[in-house]
């Protein structure tokens, strides 16, 4: 059931002991919109903890002050955050799926798996929703909750770059500045600070770019091998995607990650022309308009092959 | 003689037949501050334009529709903006040093050799100022004047994620793209689309990268070799010196570029251990606290010494 921001927080304000799921490989803005509906709880005395089938990345929990001092207890409501389907909760999904009482989400894509649903496809991030929720819970926004909502919308956004961010999402940027989020550092650690291993892979990346349908298709193809020669990890690829897109006349950029079990994933990016969820969707993925992803159960040259054919299909090609 | 807005857009609506000069190598604040006031002066029904030393580059202006539609006119009140120096308007100097009535700028080190001086050096960009100086005249900003502010505050904060970055800065881009700003269109020309050539050039530069001072500072150097081999030109090197900061544990990234006649001029990116204005000073050039530029007599490998020597230096090192 749909339910509007109100409603939401008012619900969150009569409950006890609540679990925030986030999606599995966690980024920006599933971690800062768990971690500031976290925060913002326990500041109404209540108990709250937030779990990922995945570890969470250091990068993004140094720069929110307490977000891992999280309590034991039996969880008696359970919500999960920026998760289109339930099964981007990863392994989580075998315990909770079903089970999910309240879902806040900016994905079009969405199911409606849980019971309550708050949804705006509009917010170019789920913690530009989040902003709003804790707002109407009545709670003051504190520098390590601006730090959580600011890492949100800035990661999911490319620093405020992509065609979702609207006046609307550098409006929540000014408020969550003036609340005490460090946008300097944040944006600095976040997009200008690249580690010698993820410099590395990068180099790799851009060496071995390839382009199909008179260079409106590029693709990368990030393999087990390029992780080894360069001392980097999947957890250092979120980088990566975007240049695919940036290349002159690229109006599809596939980024295909080989895992370790040999199968693979694929992000995909688009410039208007090309809608990303519906291409994503062909594989049993979903997104946005301009960012989706999918998964395969094959390996990288296979998964190869079959994008750009679809891909080149999109095109007309 | 220092004034405020109010005295600026007072000053402004009194005068006709305006010129108004940008600093020479015209970037996205210069250009977008010198078009949005040029612009709104036509609004009022008066004669403005724009001029500089060096051509104003098709990116900048194919997104101000109407903006080179300049009438000829013997000017009666000449304006520099975004310009801290005389020296910074190139050729044009010889012609107008001595003679500016009004400068609106946000360096710090800007050195007052207008009549009358609009500065505040906690704007991230010329056009954050230019917004309320245009507000203040009474013109409505349409969607042109709306892309030419925004261009230049979003190309002067590297798309709002220098630490230069302020509420105001947000709250300036949520008024201009709610005024008819085409954010999405400005930041992917801006920030999301390589060129061929630039990112022949980019590889270049990456592959030639150096370190000093325990990898404390980065440098690259771009010779004429270069851009001859890339296919690319100094037009396209704007996002070259960031690179050199975005590397991990570097605090000082020196880009040398060097020039036609063999001299060279060095851009200056710091973190907040280093002032990069005072850097520069100790060559002649400016900027900011942690961008600024210099220019050098001599070629670039003299220049490198001299340079990787004071950042040594200031370094400790």
């Amino acid at each position: 059931m749909k339910i509007n921001v109100q409603k939401c927080a008012h619900m969150l304000k009569e409950k006890d002991n609540i679990l925030i799921l986030t999606h599995s490989h966690p980024d920006g803005d599933t971690v800062g919109c768990g971690f500031a509906l976290c925060l913002a709880l326990k500041k109404l005395g209540k108990k709250a903890r937030v779990i990922c089938a995945d570890e969470f990345i250091p990068k993004y929990t140094a720069l929110i002050p307490g977000c891992l001092e999280m309590p034991e207890f039996e969880e008696e409501f359970i919500v999960s955050v920026d998760v289109a389907t339930e099964n981007l909760l990863g392994s989580l999904a075998d315990k909770y799926a079903g089970k999910i009482d309240l879902c806040i989400d900016h994905h079009g894509t969405n199911t409606g798996y849980a019971k309550y649903l708050l949804l705006n496809a509009d917010a170019a991030a789920a913690c530009e929703i989040m902003i709003k929720v804790i707002k109407a819970m009545g709670v003051k926004i504190d520098k390590p909750i601006a730090n959580a909502l600011f890492i949100g919308i800035t990661t999911d956004t490319g620093c405020f770059r992509y065609a979702s961010t609207t006046s609307n999402t550098y409006r929540a940027a000014a408020e969550l500045v003036d609340l005490g989020a460090d946008n300097a550092t944040i944006n600095r650690v976040m997009f200008e600070t690249k580690t010698k291993t993820y410099a590395a892979l990068e180099r790799l990346a851009i060496e071995g770019m390839q382009f199909f349908a008179r260079d409106r298709i590029c693709v990368i193809t990030v393999t087990q091998n390029m992780y080894a020669e360069s001392g980097s990890s999947e957890v250092e690829t979120e980088a990566i995607a975007p240049l695919t897109r940036q290349q002159e006349g690229v109006e599809i950029g596939l980024t295909i990650r080989e895992k370790e079990d040999g199968t693979c994933k694929c992000s995909i990016r688009t410039l208007d022309s090309v809608n990303a969820a519906d291409f994503a969707a062909v594989f049993g993925g979903g997104g946005h308009k301009q960012a989706a992803a999918c998964r395969f159960d094959c390996g990288v040259e296979e998964a190869k092959k079959l994008l750009v054919a679809k891909a080149s299909e999109i095109l007309g090609m």
